[in-house]
């Protein structure tokens, strides 16, 4: 099993509408992008019956809103019109620096949008993190959002953007969802400089004596592009240098992606990006970017990017989307500058984390809160009737009829994930993120379970449908939840415990495994990066995001199995060790059709195809 | 003799101040960037003795200048704020469709800015083609400037940006040399798309039949990286693709970036884009961009880079700076799109081509003005004592020293470039950009020789360390030629005239050579296109910038020799066949000691060791 997927995000976290009680006899909308008419054009039954049209569709509700300019956004927000950026009309990058008495000010509370497992069946996290803002900002709070920017490659493969659905998008879509403010070309451009600042020094002499065998420092593309996977470059004679392995992961799978979500601010950026590790010598010394005298021009190409990227929702909520790093070899979380100065503008700020909850929150509370001392007040998780029955063991063309006992057997995925959310002192609240074939019946089934078993309340949300409207009394409980006092956020494990240790804390806190499994290679590097002085960091798990195990088909909850450690990779900037756990794809290719043959920009001047 | 000097654009045309008469003993200014400073210094001492300070560096300069708001900039150009889209404070793509009856206005009239051929001494043709630009503001006239953007990779090999220079700058010239509005990031996304799509179309079934060995689209980055010159793509498994030799060129180097600069719309992008050749299928048939279905997606990534660059001059003359393809195996001009929207909007346009005339005034003639239907009014080619001195024979180290004899044999190079601009139609006129070392009896033979001998006016212009004051006579003489109604523009040579022909007559006409040479393949090659339907398009010749000939070192104005044409190489999408004579580097690397590693962000924030 790859993780693909993640490459999307969110991109099978569609949700559909409300329960439509004259609807009942709709057929189960579709789980796939291209299903979404169908299943709009059900909710539009329901919503304009009277007037006998059909709902739009995300792109068409994204253009026939009335954006507001970004300097009106920022206003909300308390930013003034000197610390604006502006790209284009309705984005601004945000000089937090500009703002007078910036650092000194309280910060807001932090909320975290997370999610049961992924399934074919969808979530909607980052639906609900808009429609959840929305809904704060409807009951008079002061609220922003901080969401991931959308990687570009794998708009041309799976049609699909990835900022939001519904009523509860962010906005301009288009623009997110392509070159945006150009912070992914930023970290393309700053990578790429240091890979061909590597060879470059092999070529002149080698002066640091770099085993070009292990250099492990690749170049990235925002590109799915499988053709360059595996590479060997500087052939064609001894002018391009010496000939040696290589190859290209996508952008959003670069170490930089991470240091930039990671970096506190410049200096820190810098710093980070001093430490990454690029290969090493023949006597095994480690050979960093600050070797290669790299830094200072790395940092010169990402400073401009570094500045958080204000939009706005549908409904005008101020939302920073910022940074969007893998979430399987890095941590799947925007910008800690984001949510940090998101936290400085309002009261309430709202965030999710990458896959479910035993990797995305997992690593949101390890790696992120506990690096940039972020306490969170509290933690929603997502969950849909028709993903908690395919948990419990459904098949996918089921999910349409009303299933109350493998509804109730997948509760089990939901219920470790409380429970684990719990583990992290952060109180939970349960989303149930309202598709069309739900029933009443199954909706009683996961409150009454949640309150009886899990002491734990869950809302129907309808944000999809509805906007910010549907999101009220979700935001209402979660105001009362972060306001109760309960939170006392702790990570999982403390530094000082070795990174073995660490990972088999999380293999059986978190995913419910009875141990660790490695060969002597694996072992032997662990020992080897305790003894290099890196066992102090966090461990970032790449596994499968589909199970709480490491085989992807095993859903609900699964215990006593065992987590293969295949690899580790140190990621000395970012400051974690990845332990890889399966298969991992770093780059993606494109499907037999991608949707590249289907866009193209209309006689209007309208971008076609792209959603 | 390879062309890596063209990727930095004019990375060596830097000249020194105006010659200081209490300053004859002063050491001549080094050649290289780095003695920037030096020459800086003389000219302080002439201009701020009495304060007993130095002149500021270019970076200095424009620093310390106070920008104006680009709606203010915007407003002087008649472009109201509705077609502004703000890339900060001081940058904004200007949606010219949103300017009322704007393809209806006349169109101003087109000045192009060429020069001599380089040499190590430094002409300045961006400088001077600002300080024109400023003159003319100065004497009052309604005048904006149309510039290439430059690149960014060779910003981290050798020092210098590409945005004139001294008191002759567009700005803010660190935003313009780094991503800018991301255009290039727009074209390199573009290009790897496609290429993307060709290993994908082969990967799935390779439907069109496509023959793998004859795939001549490459893959781009916009950096200095000589391992990727040359690499065998999708090794690893059957996962990956079908092995292959590949490569990479720098972005500035890719067809989609001349086809950028060519088009006249969206929609003529378009149809261009599907052009593009990729290769061929077992039994020869072209395979295009549209073959594949790739047209449309690649518009959609290019359609908002496609609004041209608006900034500013130290002096507030409103630029655009927008498209930069390469000068060898492209025609080396800022794009269409700006230049004729600049002619919408002031009443006189400063451009300018790459290289010197022998190449950049005969692509822009023969290529640009040709496709766009542009006439333009005259041709000012610059010149300075030092690089005449050299073509004269004088050598590097004794260039400070007044030397008639070198300089009177070394105006052969410019003589032949006045005579060849007039073979267009556009009347021309010599300016002498001067240098601190420059004495009045050099420019006093200049003037007469020019006058006597060309029938044509050179100028003494001091824009460099005066701004558009420096420029002013040249200002005036520039508009008494421009309306003396002498330009009847013609291109050198029909559609209809065979490619050989084509090439011949260039190579006859403007190099002084006495005919063409080509082996028997590269005879079949010209065959090959001129069946293929390809023969109505113009010569992109690659060769030298340095000399007439072929030969680098042969400087003034050689005559009788032969031209080789080793490739021809077809740019079905941009409109042109390449006719390579010389070895040309597409991809360049880096120096023993690149820039990079001095580049940094400096305690207050501010990029040192760029510039």
């Amino acid at each position: 099993m790859t993780h693909s997927l993640n490459l999307s995000k969110d991109r099978w976290g569609i949700p559909s509408g409300p329960a439509p009680i004259a609807l009942k006899t709709v057929a189960a909308p579709p789980f796939s992008r291209q299903g979404r008419g169908q299943r709009f054009r059900a909710v539009a039954c329901q919503r304009s019956r009277s007037l006998g049209g059909w709902m739009p569709t995300d792109i068409e509700i994204a253009r026939a809103a009335t954006l507001q300019p970004i300097a009106a956004i920022a206003d909300k927000a308390g930013i003034p019109p000197v610390a604006l950026n502006p790209y284009g009309k309705f984005i601004a990058k945000v000089d937090t620096h500009a703002i007078p008495d910036f650092d000194a000010r309280p910060e807001g509370k932090l909320i975290l949008v997370t999610a049961i497992n992924p399934t074919p069946a969808g979530e909607g996290k980052t639906t609900t993190t808009v429609g959840l803002g929305d809904g704060l900002t409807r009951i008079g709070k002061s609220c922003m959002i901080a969401l991931r920017e959308p990687s570009l490659g794998p708009c041309f493969g799976m049609k699909g953007g990835a900022a939001g659905g519904g009523y509860a998008q962010v906005v301009p879509m288009e623009q997110i969802n392509l070159h945006f403010t150009g912070d992914f070309h930023a970290i393309t451009s700053a990578h790429n400089l240091l890979a061909a600042m590597i060879d470059n020094h092999v070529y002149w002499g080698n002066g640091l004596g770099l085993d070009t065998r292990t250099i492990s420092w690749r170049r990235v593309m925002d590109m799915n592009d499988r053709a360059l996977r595996s590479v060997v470059s500087s052939l064609g004679g001894a002018g391009n240098g010496f000939p040696r392995e290589d190859g290209f992961d996508i952008t959003v799978a670069s170490e930089i992606m991470a240091i930039f979500c990671l970096a506190k601010d410049l200096d820190d950026l810098e710093a980070r990006l001093g430490r990454i590790v690029i290969g090493r010598t023949r006597d095994k010394r480690q050979v960093t970017a600050a070797d290669l005298k790299a830094t200072g021009a790395m940092s010169v190409l990402l400073r401009d990017a570094l500045m958080p990227n204000l939009v706005q929702t549908l409904e005008g909520t101020p939302a920073f989307v910022h940074g969007g790093p893998f979430a399987n070899i890095a941590h799947g979380c925007n910008s800690v500058i984001a949510t940090r100065s998101a936290m400085k503008l309002a009261d309430y700020v709202v965030t999710e984390a990458g896959f479910g909850a035993d990797l995305g929150a997992e690593k949101f509370f390890d790696i992120k809160c506990r690096k940039a001392g972020l306490k969170p007040a509290a933690a929603v998780i997502v969950a849909t009737v028709r993903a908690l029955k395919m948990h419990g063991g459904a098949a996918k063309e089921a999910l349409g009829q009303q299933d109350l006992v493998a509804l109730e057997a997948g509760l089990s995925n939901l219920t470790r994930h409380v429970i684990n959310v719990r583990k992290f002192g952060v109180p939970p609240i349960v989303a149930i993120n309202n598709f069309t074939s739900d029933t009443a019946a199954e909706h009683e089934l996961i409150r009454n379970y949640c309150r009886n078993h899990l002491g734990v309340e869950a809302v129907i949300c309808r944000h999809w449908a509805e906007g910010g409207a549907g999101a009220e009394e979700l935001a209402r409980k979660v105001v009362a939840l972060a306001e109760g006092g309960e939170a006392d956020f702790e990570p999982l494990y403390p530094d000082a415990m070795t990174l073995w240790n660490k990972l088999e804390t999380v293999a059986r806190e978190i995913y419910g495994a009875a141990g660790l499994a490695a060969d002597n290679k694996v072992r032997e590097r662990f020992a080897e990066l305790e003894a290099a002085g890196y066992g102090d960091l966090p461990v970032c798990v790449a596994k499968t995001p589909y199970s709480f195990s490491a085989d992807a088909s095993l859903r609900g909850a699964p215990s006593g199995h065992i987590v293969s450690v295949r690899e580790l990779r140190l990621s000395a900037g970012a400051g974690f060790v990845v332990a890889i756990c399966g298969d991992v794809m770093t780059m993606p290719g494109l499907p037999r059709e991608p949707a590249a043959e289907r866009i193209h920009i209309d006689a209007h001047g309208q971008i076609e195809g792209l959603f």
